[in-house]
């Protein structure tokens, strides 16, 4: 489908194209199948170094891309930065930099810093891939999100989406606006007022409508995303308690009876069931959240595959080596950069 | 020898029947040669995902568990789950049904709580292996140590043990209690009174004595196993001091002369020398305390492949995936349940 | 070259002979190679465990290790031992026994006690590699510098070489003074009086100069390598601030203009920039600080191939089972110790 498909780093949904996003969105469809089997593994990064390099705790994002990693028979390497090594007083930078000497092909970051990717990708060979940073963008949340709707709706253009509560957090909203916008779906957003700033719509591409109430939001939606309330980010008093949370903009089934007859309901995770998402609606048949996790890690696959593999194209001699994708269906379109030219110039 | 092995968590030992129990500690015992290999490792497992989800720290648990599936060829996943990520609200059974999603075939998991281990294999189609909860069960730690004892003993029928020390707050004396008993041995139990409540004595199958004093209980024993005072447990004083624990029930050369002459002494470690036992016995000739350890790697590869791996006549298709056992002797007997036709049915 | 390598524990560079050094670096040469190809793997450990022991937090040389196991295919464990288990009360000892029953190949340790490597080799089948060890060794980087001059230079016999810094903390710097004099360096040392105490001087072996100033020690050095500060480490006022550190103790370009012509930058990392180093001299064309850590996988896969793996002659039925060499040049001189022969006679 896209024979052009070229990307060296996977920092943020703004920079890609509609192509680009329909590209990764096919071959992570490619790359679900392969979790279903009862041998979950294709040689496709075999010999390929992945390092997950996260700053902020994270169980659940973490473990994802390590599973995929595994699946595409990368040796993954798990560093989780604590804040008494920051101590030590390395940068950022040069703590990429020592990672990238020793030769990854992709290193996954996770920094509570908005930009911190960007910050790497200026200085790495190694692919870099953006898995949240700070209230910036979290792309794979975004990709596996429009895999799940694109899994139930066949389609995004023309889908009316709401995207319910934390917006002024959450880089899930973020990416997903970018997204969801890009590819022709229309985006409404409500939360508490102190959490959508006027300013925000400013920030966001075509396409979205800031409503003042969920009801407004959610009238007639597709799709109704869930924002996870991030408690351990609110230092400030953004809304006067968790129970006044729950009452005013979390989801209860009496809200989701606006939407669509078959609309389907979204959340990140973790969740705090009973305040941004009741469990009638968590556990019931339009939740879709555990079919987002299995995404995941298809849509990561998918983007490890794509930037730390090496196309066929790229370098011919490597044709039988393994890197090729598990089904024809994307296997003539794939086109990765060839990293390897550039190793052993470094620096 | 036991053709109908059916077994699809291993939560306690309280539910297995006696030829269940049999069947473990043979299938362990074929794997105990793969590691006295100079390549340690067969591919039972291959592209098969273990999750070691553990919410207590464990050193030596989760490495036993992680070298087993590594051992056995699978992708082996940590989680360690601290009290900062607990507090970002989520349920553990949200976190299991999230770790579900991403398709593992088996999680271990240990938890402080009792029980935890059953709700998840309530809601999972993963194998769930109990690695302790709790002060309820930690059921593969008594199969390793009927693994030792057979190997020593030759048999665990009609043996004498004694089990000396923390019983209260003890999974492994109560798992190894259970297991015991159902295989005919007698066992003693002897700690102090606050550690040992009458109470107890109704909780455990038939053929377990209370005894007043550790004389009392390892007089004429076949086996000793001393408990671990576990410190970081006891919030409330049962006793007055380790050193007055170290007198009165620390396992001594003394004491030790009253069992049988060829008594064996085991210990579930890590060791505290000097209080629950003296270092002479920890290090002298009837210390069977590191085949303790090398018999836990054999044991966990055996649950790990009798519940994550699949049984031959389960699919015929799957002949030469490499799921099969490293020998013949436990090859025409291991039956594991298709987990395969469930999967792709999730939620 | 060396056909008569013997080496069962790399503990620290004092014990090695300069052969051993020679053939070690050598073996690092060859693999050298393996991280710059696309698939940076070779199957020479398949089947070996390799136990990562950290009890002080190391993200930079765990990683080395790790990757470095991961590319020879060994199985890797990362054993992170936190002050709360080292209180659950077992002894250094009865941890590494107890590893060691899990039928380790190797066991790389880092600890803030200074012989903690020598204590598990007298207890341990499995290979040893000091990983660090308080202020006493860290033997693989002394490798991974020497490796560093050697590609640069082309030698190590009469080159000068200047150390900077907090020598009296510093166990590179111990390593280094080994290993370079034991290979015809010389070596000049200078630092802060208070961090390099007259005594040191008796401490090293001949060939080591103590200057007063960094001006005398860099004068006609071919070689200047910089200590790191060890912020963390230093519960003393050794010197009065960091910023008088930086101007008197720092390395800026004056100082190096003392040096030769051709004179190359060390670092160990991780830098505190601006205060030992100048930021000019660390991404200056003359600093291999990168270098060092790309080499350090190299130094790293060759230590535990020569002390994991199995050589040739040991063990003449081994062949074709991937423990071989990726290239020639060191195929014929590597002789591992056979450690099979001991295994299962542990205990």
């Amino acid at each position: 489908m896209n024979t052009n498909f070229k990307l060296k780093h996977l920092l943020g949904i703004r920079e890609l194209s509609a192509d680009q996003i329909v590209h990764l969105l096919d071959t992570a469809e490619t790359f679900r199948d392969v979790s279903k089997r009862e041998i979950k593994k294709v040689p496709a990064l075999r010999g390929r170094t992945v390092i997950n390099l996260f700053f902020e705790p994270s169980t659940r994002t973490r473990t994802s891309f390590e599973i995929a990693a595994k699946r595409l028979s990368a040796d993954a390497v798990n560093i989780s930065v604590s804040t008494s090594s920051v101590s030590k007083g390395e940068t950022l930078l040069d703590t990429a930099r020592n990672l990238e000497a020793m030769a990854p092909d992709c290193i996954v970051i996770r920094h509570s810093a908005a930009g911190a990717p960007y910050h790497l990708a200026r200085v790495c060979n190694a692919a870099i891939v953006n898995a949240g940073d700070g209230a910036h963008e979290h792309p794979t949340q975004a990709l596996l999100d429009a895999l799940t709707i694109r899994e139930h709706k066949h389609r995004l253009e023309r889908l009316k989406v709401a995207i319910i509560g934390d917006i002024l957090h959450s880089r899930v909203a973020r990416s997903n606006i970018y997204l969801l916008t890009k590819l022709g779906a229309s985006v409404s957003v409500a939360g508490p007022g102190t959490l959508v700033p006027p300013e925000f719509a400013g920030l966001v591409e075509q396409g979205v409508r800031l409503e003042r109430t969920i009801a407004e939001a959610i009238a007639g939606a597709d799709v109704v995303m869930i924002l996870r309330i991030q408690r351990e980010r609110q230092t400030d008093a953004f809304f006067p308690s968790m129970r006044e949370y729950a009452v005013h903009y979390g989801l209860h089934l009496s809200e989701l009876s606006l939407a669509a007859p078959d609309a389907i309901v979204m959340h990140p995770g973790p969740m705090n069931r009973g305040i941004e998402v009741s469990s009638e609606i968590a556990d019931g048949g339009r939740s879709l959240i555990l079919d987002q996790v299995t995404n995941g890690v298809a849509v990561r696959m998918a983007v490890l595959y794509l930037l730390a593999g090496v196309g066929q194209e790229a370098d011919e001699s490597n044709k039988g080596n393994g890197a090729s994708l598990p089904e024809s269906r994307a296997g003539g379109g794939v086109r990765g950069r060839t990293r390897t030219s550039k190793r052993g110039t470094r620096n």
